[in-house]
This record gives structure tokens, sequence and C-alpha cells, in this order.
């Protein structure tokens, strides 16, 4: 079974590598853009057959190592 | 208008710090992952009204820094 697992950073937190970006797309002569917040992905497969075993693994996955609750948000999709 | 893009290294491309996680979750005790690759993910606000238009930009901004295309693959989402 496939998925991906989508961590981004919660609103409010500050990211400075998301504004280095806009900053260096604004220097490239992209002027329209207004933000940017970079954020993760993680595509992982698993030896698991059914769709909800799949998804506990995952959230545990992320509560234990792929996410930082305290800052980042996640989500969860699964194929 | 709001969009996402993905960054994600191409097949065969070797992916250390996703080995490096597959590693960690098995050590954790979630030994049902078989293989993990990262990404990363932008979301980017744009001061751009027309969907083609907020296109056209995504791709130009991919192509001169947001992926390697070396390496890399990139996939744009307009909301």
């Amino acid at each position: 079974m496939k998925a991906r697992v989508f961590v981004t950073l919660k609103d409010g937190i500050h990211d400075p590598q998301g504004k280095a970006i806009e900053g260096a797309l604004k220097a490239l002569g992209i002027k329209d853009v207004a933000s940017v917040r970079q954020g993760k992905i993680f595509d992982i497969e698993l030896a698991v057959g059914e769709r909800a075993a799949a998804e506990e693994l995952l959230r545990g996955a992320c509560e234990k190592l792929l996410a930082n609750q305290i800052v980042e948000n996640f989500e969860l999709e699964v194929f």
C-alpha cells in the first residue's frame, strides 16, 4: 500500500526558508509571488493490506517522528 | 490564487534522508514500512487572477529555482 504524508508549518509559525525562497523568486523577476511556505512530503510504501491499518500506522509515525506537532501539522493520503 | 508545488526525487536517485527515516521508524517499532522517500512542498500565494497565468508563473519558478530537474520532478496544483 502506498501513502503520502504532508507535513506543514502551523499558521503563525515563522518560516524563514519560505521567506528566503519568496525573496529569491522576486529577485529572479517572478514578482507576482505574494508568499511562500515550505513543507515536507514523505512517500511511504507499507507492507499493510488494509487502509485503516495503514492510516493508524502512519498516524503513529507522524506523532513519533515525522511531525513536530508543536509547530507542524500533518495530513495523510493513502492510495 | 493559491498553489501547491510538489518536488520529489526522480526514480532511481538515491535518497539517504528517506533511508534514514525508514531506519528510524523501524527502530521505533514501526516495522511495516517498506520504503520512505522524502520530498518538498511549497505553498505559494500568487497575485495572479488567471489559472493559466498562475501555472505558467509556477512552471518558471520550478525551472529557475524550486526544482533541480537533473534529479527532481515537480508537479503543480492550483486552487
